[in-house]
């Protein structure tokens, strides 16, 4: 059955229209028709079961949405060039990351993200949380510098760092958020900014990824560790 | 430094020419000079450290190859459509798969494999290998098909099943290989046979993920389980 999500208001009473976001897809994208049956999201945790009938949505059923990991786990994604923010935002959204803050750092070579790629980013991530039939939408959030992601990441993040010698990720506790680096990797005064706000250096092991599989590798080794995948 | 697999044989005693595999890559892609230092690998275990001289490789240094999981994993792998085994095979070797076994199921969309797209895996593994600065250079199998698997895989393989209600992969040990299915999953059929030939039958959880991110988050989970990756 398709999933939408939709905007939480647009979902009211037994019976209302088609929820404007999503009417081009479902009638001449997919064409669906009266009596098919969907599912909308509200995307704050609520599922609704309806059936199509004269241009409207009658519900069927309301329920709790499934397929959120308990574990909420942050990526923050140093932005990447071309477009490899994409395979993170998609494959990272399947998984179950609940959040993405992207951020610049010194060694980018993208320095900016435009308007359309964030939006671009934010499409890719409700297409992965409807065909993965996530009940949440992960944000996507617009990007910010190197000194305000690690003012707002959550106490006990970690930073992954290749080529490190000291502890590894699976040393440590399943941490609330991971930082990952851009292509270049982090420099060592951002290495310091990191340790100054108290967050955890770890390494990945010998093997060195490319940057844009460093999330989603990383997403199902912790969700693993705390029982939310495989 | 630049690392390339090469044929064992091709390495011998401390000075002998360029491996004419790499000759063309070295001298007019990379333009490598005399005075520069690469890094040869056998493919077995085995790097030799070497500077140009002359337009021969004289050895500096030999050395255990680094970057091998202590656990072997095997990827059995249904055939994908369109390009969507590349991902597989460039982000799995990254992580350390150490065998693709590729096999043609009953729901395949592709039914099989052309001699060239074959040869790009096989690439591609190559260069995974070379820039995750692995030591050995992971095998692509021709397809077979899924009985000739069955048949093949270590004792101890999982099947791996979505919307399996049963047990979770990470309910069991790690294991030797997984079997991953293609878009449309195995049939009843299908897992009836796997359960005949003693593989076990294990679940992902409840998020479904796209065929091609499988093999990559599967392994991130059972390699950061072993301590071989994260």
């Amino acid at each position: 059955m398709h999933r939408f999500f939709v905007e939480a208001d647009s979902i009211a009473g037994g019976r209302f229209p088609i929820p404007p976001s999503i009417a081009h897809q479902m009638t001449r994208v997919l064409r669906l028709r009266d009596g098919d049956e969907i599912t909308l999201l509200d995307g704050i945790g609520n599922e609704v079961r309806c059936r199509l009938v004269g241009g409207d949505c009658v519900v069927l059923e309301w329920g709790a949405a499934g397929g959120e990991p308990k574990h909420q786990l942050t990526v923050w994604q140093a932005l990447l060039k071309g477009d490899h923010l994409e395979p993170v935002v998609r494959h990272g959204t399947e998984l179950g990351i609940a959040r993405f803050g992207l951020f610049v750092s010194e060694r980018c070579v993208a320095r900016d993200l435009s308007p359309r790629k964030l939006e671009r980013l934010r499409a890719i991530a409700r297409e992965g949380a409807e065909q993965s039939e996530r009940g949440i939408l992960p944000p996507v959030d617009a990007p910010v510098t190197y000194a305000e992601a690690l003012k707002a990441a959550a106490p006990g993040s970690v930073l992954l760092f290749e080529r490190h010698d000291g502890k590894r990720l699976t040393d440590m506790d399943a941490p609330p958020g991971v930082f990952i680096g851009p292509e270049g990797g982090f420099s060592p005064g951002e290495v310091e900014a990191a340790e100054r706000a108290r967050l955890a250096i770890a390494g990945l092991g010998p093997r060195i990824l490319r940057s844009e599989t460093v999330a989603v590798a990383v997403a199902a080794a912790i969700l693993s560790r705390t029982g939310d995948f495989a």
